[in-house]
């Protein structure tokens, strides 16, 4: 099959001609991929920044937004069979350890992380479990969706934290309404009825957050976090959801927050830098936000199907990717990309 | 009547004679006060730390750690009456914000916190709120529980949010046993069946720690972080409590901590530095600590009445202030300093 | 002033001239009334059903769903000044004791519930206090919100607890789309994506339900309880808020239960019988519920200023209490009947 | 082997010879039987109780509370080797539907039940899964821990939920110290500071209690519920776990309640019948309460481990089980009665 392989740091992966994955275990599934999402991670992965985190063996395949149809299964496989329509969890868990059996799928201590850590979606094929498959309903085309499995999984994750201090009258604070962000919004308008203020520097980008159920839109023009402490009262926002992660997204994230506010950190690249003193005397709080749960992909898929997230989308063959590529990291994509094999 | 008062930043404060306090609202309580604990941040508000977060006008009375007996009452205070026993919630309150309503009496939107930005508790007597009094058994001496109102309120509200990760299986990591984390490490053992780790790097404070009911205990001699992964496996601890913040501890706390953890931000001094990157690939969490509930508050003299929290302290009259500063800041303190006016 | 007065059970209550209510506390308020809500409480009032809960000596007012207009205020009372409009909390509360500092404020040990056990608000004017009045947009109609006081909090407060569960994905069964259910629909739009099934006798109160938020309506003829199990794929749901309480209501909603899910009970009038055995062999929770906090009348208010909650209402003049009763009693009531003193 | 099975309600179980059981699939485990605890659901089995429940094809083998050694395992187990020794989770689940996903493993939609509705563990040999055995330090003896794997499991359960409610200050009522309720007391005691009150009708039972930790204890005399009032000020508990569930039990539960408390329904045998209007007029919470989670059997593991839950057993081979039943049912059982094969 034809699958994107990383072979060396800092240089393109090249698009080639691989051996299919094999059911070699129980409770495997191969899924025959229908569309795989790109992600800013991908650009981070190439540049090297997760190689220790990773320790992945190059060369192996990107992709780690994955949906498509069952294509074989394992003998002790019943939750799903070939044919069905699927959106792949991005880990490959056990289901045995104290994490996988409390539901916290993204920590489970045996895990592998497809795309990441061993070979991921941009291929024809994928080797998963039948623990990471989540059953769709038919209609669903897999590239329209793929892309909730990453993106769309970690916005929600994100936001159904944030929502447990989101009661009416609360304000929630998006920083950054580009492809995770424009799901973040239709989360939190989904799962709560707080007022939602979204930033962006793009005009564009404020303009489809109203459409998606933002209450207010602010541009980030150097104002940004006098005009949310205007909005607020001067008390600033009980919560503050960063996807973006650098530039000056950390010291304004921390600017807005309103005491004992949360911070929830999603988009990175930057650095936080505060003096515990900060910390403590307004009682602040920041949490770290990684994918999300099956049970999280699950819900968000039931969002999808009820209308509630719409996804924008552009999608490439398979052989495109260095397109593709070269799109998202000259800010020339519109929506998410989504690649297709053939 | 005498008091502690600060005329200069990085001057000492002097003892001298002020008016007493008047009863002039219909809810205010004056304490004459049994006991006044001394504590670091004074140390802080003298080199000037909090000049601009409290914006107090100078001079004014320190001590915000307050016990005694109610002394005067306004017209419709009917919780306590003259010569109850009285510990003193650290602020002023409004009782009517939603904050305040919620319970989160240390963000009410209308607070003072005597001591801080307005006059404290080093003095003969101290003005308050009838919503700020707790109300205790006679038996209790003031100067025996003064120290709880602001050092253990705090410890307390740290266990107690930490509580609620800490079921049997976990483990905690206490980072300093003096005078917050001795209490810490109580407040631990009765609300939880975690294992609980206690580092510091004087072996004396370690034994405390152990018949205060620490499980393990480890000197922080440079392998503090190799030793606590030792004992966790090698995943690190669910919670992390720093009663240092300053120092190698932050980096410390962060390095204990097992994927998802939590680091409870209580001491402070340091600057906490650490990339986004590392806050998502592991999903980790900072929670800000600041004083705690007067319900927090009542349930930590409920432990202290049944014997489940401890304190260790030293008293000195009231004109013995310097003494008693010099005594902390040069780590001659052994527990807790209270302040006693004749 | 003129008020309604019941001076005997079992007696149609009397519209009559008592003397005005007087400030004589601190934190005392006079509120004039702009609207006051008629309940089916009042029925069972009247009929002698809370005469032992309530141990309130006869005559008193009527009237426990107020809103109006500030008209005197005690002499610390600093969150309203006369003339603000108001929304009345149904409880008079102490502030002090421990569940009013944990925000319940219903379960106050000091309180008293005007229009149950005190004087209450059909009448010109009701005396109540400081913590009892949350402040509203003066654009609001005292007459058009007054019967959220108590109807639309105690609907708001059982759903508030219910979306705790409710992620997307799971279903919430309405029992009775009247005063208050038909609130309870508004509540659970707002605060949950769970999918809302309303069950009633009434095809328009079913028509209602649709408008107001309704994934699905089911006609109580008989066949309701497998019409539910048939919408959740055989499993039931996972909350069942039941406004009704009597009837085959309560056989019903433990019906329609999904293993380890939640039947709040919000109508009373019927008796809950049930071998403890289904309890456990299902894990199945009953929930209580009475009005609700100060802080969630507040938040019920911010939905309602955004349009969120709306209220189908009948206005009485206060003359016309018997009038407004008898059409309650015999159900020619459309929406929620307030009475409007002249 | 031999196993104790079931051939026709409300006659004896009779001891026999039957086929061993084999691996048939990749996630199977046959565990060799340490220990089989028996338990009142037995009783209640062979009365008929569960018939219409549980809906099992008569015979099968009894015995739901099983600990041993991995004697076999299938193509996929990694969790466990033969030899370890194992403590068994009464359930046998799929791992993959929604509630497994959130760990609430009692309520797995494709469950089996050995010694419920398939075959048990009174028998040398039982059939589970990997998903279903907690491995143990070798140290551990299968017949000294068996009982926890569902009478233990149900009390920490239980006692889990209740904790959340359980601050310093409370009060927590354990209706019946018999076989599960030391075992409630003993974990209240590991997990909460609340104040502990065990009632029982047995002066030896309520001596047991005080050196498990309870703080009150009080004999059911018929002045139980004035007694439990005055102990809390004429408030009542704010948890009540009722491990009788019959006679007076319930109604002194819901009498022992306060405003707002929850009475935790664990044991069963009578009918819960009250009106709504007291539910509602008090807003209490009636909450189920069925085993509990593999994480939870695996904490309790952790507290039996750490010395913090101790239990009381008799043992009888597995030939004399009717002897075991007999003196079950005749009261005759000191602790918990454990069945030990040959």
């Amino acid at each position: 099959m034809k699958a994107v392989r990383l072979h060396e740091y800092l240089q393109p992966p090249t698009v080639e001609e691989v051996a299919d994955p094999k059911i070699t275990g129980p409770l495997d599934v191969i899924v025959r991929i229908g569309g795989a999402g790109l992600c800013r991670t991908d650009l981070h992965i190439i540049e090297g920044q997760w190689k220790e985190k990773s320790n992945v063996a190059l060369p192996y395949t990107l992709g780690h937004e994955n949906a498509g149809w069952v294509h074989a299964v394992g003998s002790a496989v019943q939750n799903v069979t070939v044919g069905d329509t699927v959106i792949v969890h991005p880990l490959i868990t056990c289901g045995l350890c104290r994490t996988c059996r409390a539901g916290d799928t993204m920590h489970c201590i045996n895990s592998a992380f497809p795309g990441i850590n061993t070979d991921g979606g941009f291929a024809s094929f994928l080797k998963t479990s039948a623990l990471s498959v989540v059953k769709l309903d038919p209609a669903l085309a897999p590239k329209d969706i793929a892309a909730l499995a990453d993106a769309g999984l970690t916005a929600y994750h994100a936001v159904k934290k944030a929502s447990a201090i989101l009661y009416p009258g609360t304000t929630a604070v998006v920083i950054g309404a580009g492809g995770l962000g424009h799901i973040g919004v239709q989360c939190l308008r989904a799962l709560t009825s707080a007022t939602i203020i979204v930033i962006d520097r793009n005009e564009r980008a404020l303009e489809l957050a109203r459409t998606l159920g933002a209450d207010r839109t602010v541009l980030a023009d150097g104002r940004q976090v006098a005009n949310v402490l205007e909005l607020t009262d001067g008390f600033g926002a009980e919560a503050v959801l960063d996807f973006v992660g650098e530039g000056g997204a950390i010291e304004d994230s921390i600017a807005m927050l309103r005491r004992a506010g949360s911070y929830y950190v999603i988009g990175y690249g930057g650095t936080l830098n505060v003096p515990l003193i900060d910390i403590i005397s307004s009682e602040i709080n920041f949490v770290g936000n990684l994918v999300g749960t099956y049970n999280d992909l699950a819900e968000l898929m039931t969002l999808t199907l009820a209308g509630k997230v719409k996804l924008h989308t552009t999608t490439y063959p398979l052989d495109a990717f260095r397109d593709s590529l070269a799109d998202l990291d000259h800010g020339r994509l519109q929506g998410r990309g989504i690649l297709v094999p053939a």
